[in-house]
């Protein structure tokens, strides 16, 4: 009996702590208001047990955009970043790129943000950079690019600007027995490397964009390698079609920040019992950047304000919202 | 603290419980010998903090194929039979089937499984039979159906014709921690009504072939609508892809019992460390089926026994290796 008895001890005292964090507040980064009630409204109707409103544990699934709505999308989209850096890593190995557009205007640039690439010039670069390698290159390939790129405003580290308030929301969701998911434009192998790490997100739990891959022996050792062909647009009406494709239930929380978000909202919201759908809005130029309606990265449309205001999807501003944005603030 | 204390001598007796629990055999269907010694060996090995072989709970994932590996697939697939059953359901709404074939020729015999169709016309049977609508009718139909049909040899529902000690397998490879998944060539949205009841797989932890999905507002609700169109075939070479798109790490154990499991094998083989690949073999015919290399249904050629043997991959046999196959045994 004595290692039983032993254990109890540790588990008396792990309880005795564990009450104490309970007390506390789980989102400290958020100001108090409606945003903040609205969610621990929301998890409190649906963990009581007994309630109308109670889900149980397997079902309670959230689903989370990454760009503009986990971390940073301005002032370029990180994945977009790399993949410029990518073509210039490269280019000594394509030298058939110096006289060939969209690689050429890159290559002639210091400052390639500013040079204009249609969508079909950007899905080439997109793939000459994201294909023809095999999947554990390309994580290597990711991770070593993250380990040493910062972001021009921060001058951070990308995977440090991410906001806190959402990180503890994340944590604060999977403290209630939430699974949380990413369901993100972005591509799904472009994430994977480092969610686990930065999100608590490990890669099962990653819905994104994708590339075919084929499989195959290499010398005798099986690969995967990436083919320059899209295999999934993970935006917009595809966003629900992911959730399906890669969750298979409808989610009970959905937040996103853009009108690629909008139908993975509706999706949310169509089901049955109490739901919660949230969208972060960029107005804080000061601690972050102020972007919507008019801007081409991270829309967020009149129409799709509108609409969240007609469905009572919870807004969440920034700048009054969020007492912390970023874990390395003063 | 009365609570605590009251939860704390609650937690003693499950403490209690458990350890008697563990000390039981937690596979008890299978015959001791090398296979399931092959079993035990593995997960010791990857379980114990400071060995070599080490691997942590995040990366401890399990892949297994269902048809033939969890439960029943003769004498035809499961998924066929439904397709099948759905054909004469769905007919009358459907009278130009009388005069087109496959149809005529199905609904013009009692015995349809002796109708010779090719593969072109089984994709237009289960097209017909599985597209054309939203996924909750589709879930709907699928459980409506499992729940009346039944297993021609053992006249039980298809959902008791699983694997007994597959069942305590998987249980056994979750109380270590692993993460169970199934990888199967057959139809995503076919397996998620169930595997979570029979197997305690949820439906984001079972990987299959898919139809594409639409999004879409249908008078103002939204809904997925199941297309008449091959998204993925999750079989042979797709299984290692099916694999990284929805899991995005490589399984360190792989159970499956036929040539369309040949490459998730390899690929699970491939990775560093300690890894754990098996093929059930079906050679008991007096209790369930005696099949192999010459069957069209779940073919375990030669070439795949040599592969296995060469590669140190273990071959379960239904007749010697398990004591008992189905729960409902006498």
């Amino acid at each position: 009996m004595k290692p039983i008895r032993g254990t109890v001890a540790l588990l008396a005292i792990t309880l005795v702590g564990l009450s104490t964090i309970q007390a506390q507040d789980p989102l400290p980064s958020w100001n108090a208001g409606a945003t903040k009630n609205a969610i621990t409204t929301f998890v409190a109707k649906v963990t009581r047990a007994g309630s109308t409103d109670f889900v149980p544990v397997s079902e309670r699934i959230a689903t989370f955009d990454n760009d503009g709505t986990l971390w940073c999308e301005q002032p370029m989209y990180v994945q977009l970043r790399f993949a410029l850096d990518r073509v210039k890593a490269l280019a000594p190995q394509h030298p058939e790129w110096k006289k060939k557009d969209p690689f050429a205007k890159l290559l002639n640039t210091p400052k390639e943000e500013m040079v204009g690439v249609n969508e079909h010039e950007l899905v080439e670069i997109i793939m000459a950079t994201h294909a023809g390698m095999t999947t554990v290159e390309f994580e290597k390939t990711v991770a070593n690019w993250l380990g040493t790129a910062t972001h021009p405003k921060f001058k951070r580290p990308y995977t440090e600007c991410v906001y806190q308030p959402m990180l503890e929301l994340l944590a604060y969701l999977r403290g209630n027995g939430f699974k949380t998911f990413i369901v993100s434009g972005g591509g799904i192998e472009f994430m994977r490397p480092w969610t686990e790490k930065v999100y608590g997100i490990p890669p099962e739990q990653v819905v994104g964009s994708s590339g075919k891959l084929k499989f195959e022996l290499l010398d005798g050792q099986p690969v995967l390698i990436k083919l320059p062909e899209i295999d999934f647009i993970d935006d917009k009406a595809g966003k629900p079609v992911g959730i399906q494709q890669h969750i298979g239930r409808r989610p009970i929380a959905a937040f996103g920040n853009s009108d690629g978000d909008q139908q993975m909202l509706e999706w949310t919201q169509g089901g049955n019992g109490a739901r919660l759908m949230m969208l972060v809005h960029h107005d804080d130029a000061a601690r972050e950047y102020e972007y919507g309606a008019k801007s081409p990265i991270g829309t967020f449309s009149d129409a799709l304000m509108a609409e969240a205001k007609q469905k009572n999807w919870t807004v969440i501003s920034m700048k009054k919202d969020w007492k912390t944005i970023f874990a390395f603030e003063p």
